[in-house]
């Protein structure tokens, strides 16, 4: 990047090995998912713990800290150069608000809460991760004290993952967004399309797995991901990953008795990674470089899995390779596969609901989250609470803790204003399609697979921007208005009224 | 590790850093390997870069330099401490004495080296690669006179790769096996049994790769191999390298002509990885865990190639396993397989070498290299040199330096002083061998796969001492006296006589 201001140039030559040390800590952490034999666990958390430490200290050494206020009273700065002042500022929030020894604490008790979650779940017993998710409430409450915040602790945690949202975005969002999510749904479940158990899917066929890997590259390179600068591989929980500057890998999952998991997966990681992919190869090792914010990433990655991957129009464009693949769909047609990928139900498990159902799981998750950082919710009453908002809003009651309040990692890892995020990612992928729809009319065309269009939008109004505008910004200079609920809304509610033949 | 020493503790503590930046390098340098994507090579070099002076810095630290120093001058130590602070002293001479710009510089010189080396490879044009190869030597020259010799420069290099290896040693043992080992070629050549295009792997069958994977695993596992504490995974060069304790990892490759190179190549890795997750588990971390020199690991990975992997007894046992993997070897018996995996042939390749042609190749390496670093050949001559020295050896011209002189990596790497500890692994598991034979007549039972025999005795004689005794010790105490050419000429004499009925 350039600058020609000496504390810059200053400020980037030292945070180039910040980000040496993320790429090599990024390293460990897809090893650790895609390959580590299993008794490799405890080697691994020393050495990530090691970097973790280094890192720290990097963000932590006066000098440097010095060197960013001083930088951050210069006149005349160019856009990028406020930009790296700020997203500096950003990290320094978390490094020197926050004492070293919460810092640790946080991590040893999080550590021991991810082993007391991952049994707990197994055994359906909430009480073996209740003790623990107190005490990660009491430290995330002293971290947002620390970080400090203006009206509710539970802001100073969410500015962690989205810089800038507050509680009372996320409670206007949701206001705006819960009625005609539930009411879209209700219509689906008494249409006369609605079925509970999908055909093709329900355990009988068994689908190659080296088909559907062969089908996720053929989309993967369709949609442009580079694969001389990334990888995609195999691991239970796909994620997306940037190990460098060239080499951003994504892995995917393969269900056997279930064609659509590992193919969207692969799309949803693809779209996540063909932002870091784009971004403007002068911010390699700056901290302009990769996405700005979680809400912004999902909705990357929830564009091309939703608004490209389950459009109707992709999925006529794909048909023929389906048929092709796994001959036991021949009989479905286009039609037919579009509702098996768009199939909506009701269900207790987040990471297998459909578009729209997501957002209720997730305006679950928020109003708890909330209520326990607000103290306005004991621990011991969360899996009574979870059931009650479960029933309100989905109509369903979990059997069980594990269908229910055990089973997301996000608690166990301390991540209380992480999960708004998904939420927002849908959102903005709503407002940029529509904006991309009013450009290009792009949708007609992905019955041919033309995906040049949407990825070249994209590519111009936010990838190759990295972390130079706040997600606000971003949005509003992409879209021409910065983030409203109607977008996504209309989406939603006509591809769902067309699908189910709603009126 | 045990000690009650103060001193002691805080090395161990402070070597516990330096260990996890190893391991920490060797993820980055397996996942170079096995899977970085193409365009992610920068990214991964800085990040190597950033390691290797972090390691320097640790070793450098002056307090840690003072610490080892005072620690070696303590009364009563252990046998352990004594050996901490002897490979600790070791590593530091080339810590120490060699200047920090010396080490980047050979650091930067060799990466180019290493580019023109592949690009001069490939156009077989020796002229791109002379002028690095210069540069090279005078740097090694330059290194040996900071690390010190007694009497032959090349003296400081081999010690780098194998403690207390002289050159007089090298010069010793080469001329106690070269004509023992041309003599034993000729009359294999001359012999009725002799075939110089064996059958069967003559590239007209092709070998599924899955099936050569499965008999892999299948022989690592018999071998004693824990897959929970490693893995099996593909590279151009099979290595094995230690990521963490209980994680050492191997590679192989997959020729699709020809079913014996994978499995041998498994073997003999599986032959290194052994020694390392054989070491006493308390030794973790400490300067006494791994292997204590290029020549005992070596020794491990070709006893188990060699003496075990290739004898007629142990093909004998895996004969129905390669009739029932690849049909078109079912007209082979188990005699005919065994010449198969045997089968020798004067190449112009070293890694492609028979057990007889191999140490033949290595003195051919031993006497150039050394020769160079005494200034007693110059660069511009070495082609030449080379093959008169193929041709004195193995009877053999090389048509290209492709084939020739540029066909090993190991002089880009300015590795000097390496090559000969192949041999010295030789003839260490040649020696090995016979103590062992001797103690448990192990080999007629190899019919029936059974090798927990010789693993049980490497792993008491060999394995659990880790870096405790230094290599003339370890093997005097497993066999009983220091090292000595006889018992591997026996050992290959008798093998080939029997093999081509020799006279």
């Amino acid at each position: 990047m350039h600058t020609t201001k000496k504390q810059f140039k200053k400020i980037l030559s030292y945070y180039s090995d910040i980000s040496t040390l993320n790429n090599i800590q990024a390293t460990l952490e897809w090893d650790l998912n895609v390959n580590l034999p299993r008794s490799g666990g405890q080697g691994r958390a020393d050495q990530t713990a090691y970097i973790t430490k280094l890192s720290a200290e990097k963000w932590q050494d006066p000098t440097f800290v010095e060197l960013v206020a001083e930088a951050s009273t210069l006149k005349d700065q160019t856009l990028e150069e406020k930009a790296i002042i700020r997203n500096l500022q950003h990290s320094l929030k978390y490094y020197t608000r926050i004492p070293q020894a919460l810092i640790i604490e946080f991590s040893r008790e999080t550590s021991l809460a991810f082993m007391a979650w991952n049994s707990a779940k197994q055994k359906n017993d909430f009480s073996e991760f209740s003790p623990h998710l107190k005490s990660i409430i009491k430290l995330c409450q002293t971290m947002g004290d620390h970080l400090t915040y203006e009206k509710d602790p539970y802001d100073a945690l969410l500015d962690l993952y989205e810089p800038g949202l507050t509680t009372a975005d996320c409670k206007q969002y949701f206001s705006e967004i819960k009625t005609p999510l539930t009411s879209l749904l209700k219509k689906i479940v008494n249409s006369k399309k609605y079925n509970a158990l999908p055909e093709f899917v329900n355990g009988d066929i068994v689908f190659s797995q080296k088909k559907q890997q062969e089908l996720s590259h053929f989309v993967l390179k369709k949609m442009g991901y580079d694969f001389d600068s990334g990888r995609l591989d195999i691991s239970p929980h796909p994620f997306t990953i940037g190990l460098g500057r060239q080499d951003i890998r994504i892995t995917t999952m393969y269900q056997s008795t279930d064609f659509r998991d590992s193919l969207m997966a692969s799309i949803h990681e693809g779209g996540h990674a063909l932002y870091e992919q784009g971004v403007n190869p002068e911010y390699a090792n700056t901290p302009l470089d990769g996405g700005v914010s979680l809400g912004i990433h999902e909705s990357q990655s929830r564009f091309w899995e939703n608004q490209i991957g389950r459009s109707p129009e992709f999925i006529q464009f794909i048909t023929p390779l389906l048929h092709a693949f796994y001959p036991e769909l021949e009989t479905a047609d286009s039609e037919r596969l579009s509702l098996l990928f768009n199939h909506v139900s009701p269900g207790f498990i987040r990471i297998e609901a459909d578009e729209v159902t997501y957002n209720l799981h997730i305006l679950i998750r928020f109003e708890l989250e909330h209520a326990l950082i607000n103290g306005k919710l004991e621990v011991d009453d969360l899996p009574e609470a979870w059931n009650t908002k479960m029933k309100k809003y989905l109509g369903i009651i979990p059997p069980t803790n594990k269908q229910g309040v055990l089973q997301d990692v996000h608690w166990s890892y301390g991540s209380f204003g992480y999960f708004p995020t998904y939420t927002l990612g849908n959102l903005y992928a709503g407002q940029l399609h529509a904006a991309i729809e009013k450009e290009t009319h792009y949708t007609q065309n992905l019955t041919t697979g033309e995906l040049r269009t949407p990825l070249g939008w994209l590519r111009s109004n936010i990838h190759q921007h990295g972390s130079v505008y706040l997600p606000d910004e971003l949005i509003k200079n992409a879209t021409g208005s910065t983030l409203s609920t109607s977008h996504y809304l209309t989406y939603i509610t006509d591809k769902y009224t067309r699908l189910y033949n709603l009126s």
